[in-house]
């Protein structure tokens, strides 16, 4: 995987991000009622997450445009992959992916594969034996130039 | 749901279930290479995990045996239920099922749809606007019958 295109870098999630990350993930699905508290709340737990005492548990992304003097100028895309401790694989860790969006402004460039590129190589780095995600139908042919293949059915509950 | 059938009750995975859980996960999957020691250092880490302060981020049941006496004498099925903390929803929670398995001696006993509601209640007792699994086409059904719902395809990339 080459880097990103110019303009753009990739850096972990920080507390000044509120405004940029709700508006893009709100192309992704529903953020409200999500206040500047409750999202700095969040953030700052995430932080705090570890497994097998150095590895984080949430690594959340942010892919950053910047503007012609090098200043971040917008929010283009955001994703996370959380790693989850399990006993079965001698103890082994599977990374999540989970909640990629690329806001609308910064669409057709890729950055979605990207963002999946960095995410699986931050789980595999870590050691996971696996990375999974669920997706619509309609988005398998993307994942799978990412390198993913199927494997099972995503079912879910709502409350 | 009802309650279990007789002679079985559910509680929290403990450090002495080494031996049963190991056995009853090899009926779902890869297990080893897992020692007594590293058993217990996962059990002590899912332990120590909190969400929201209070919330425990890994939610992990065994359903056990008793003997004629009252004792325990095996563990028939072993599922987890973590809780991931998101941006969306308002900051909400979603609980994942993972690594649900019945042991082969006790089959046919309804325990995997005791254990699948178990842990769906604590997943919306802990304020989850929804609860997710991943399973086999085959498995479908039986989800269903769980008040499960088609919702995605996993995919997954291994290392």
């Amino acid at each position: 995987m080459s880097g990103l295109p110019d303009g753009f870098y990739i850096r972990e999630i920080e507390l000044q991000d509120y405004e940029g990350v709700k508006l893009t993930l709100k192309n992704l699905t529903v953020v409200e009622p999500l206040t500047k508290q409750s999202f700095e709340n969040v953030v700052t737990f995430w932080k705090t997450q570890l497994v097998r005492n150095t590895i984080k548990t949430y690594n959340v992304y942010v892919i950053v445009h910047l503007d012609n003097e090098g200043r971040e100028d917008g929010i283009a895309a955001v994703g996370t992959l959380f790693l989850e401790q399990k006993l079965i694989h001698g103890g082994g860790l599977v990374g999540h992916i989970e909640d990629i969006s690329v806001s609308e402004n910064y669409q057709g460039k890729s950055l979605g594969k990207h963002l999946i590129a960095h995410l699986s190589n931050v789980g595999r780095d870590a050691g996971c034996y696996k990375v999974i995600l669920d997706c619509a139908e309609k988005n398998i042919g993307f994942y799978e130039k990412c390198g993913y293949k199927r494997a099972a059915i995503e079912m879910d509950k709502r409350f």
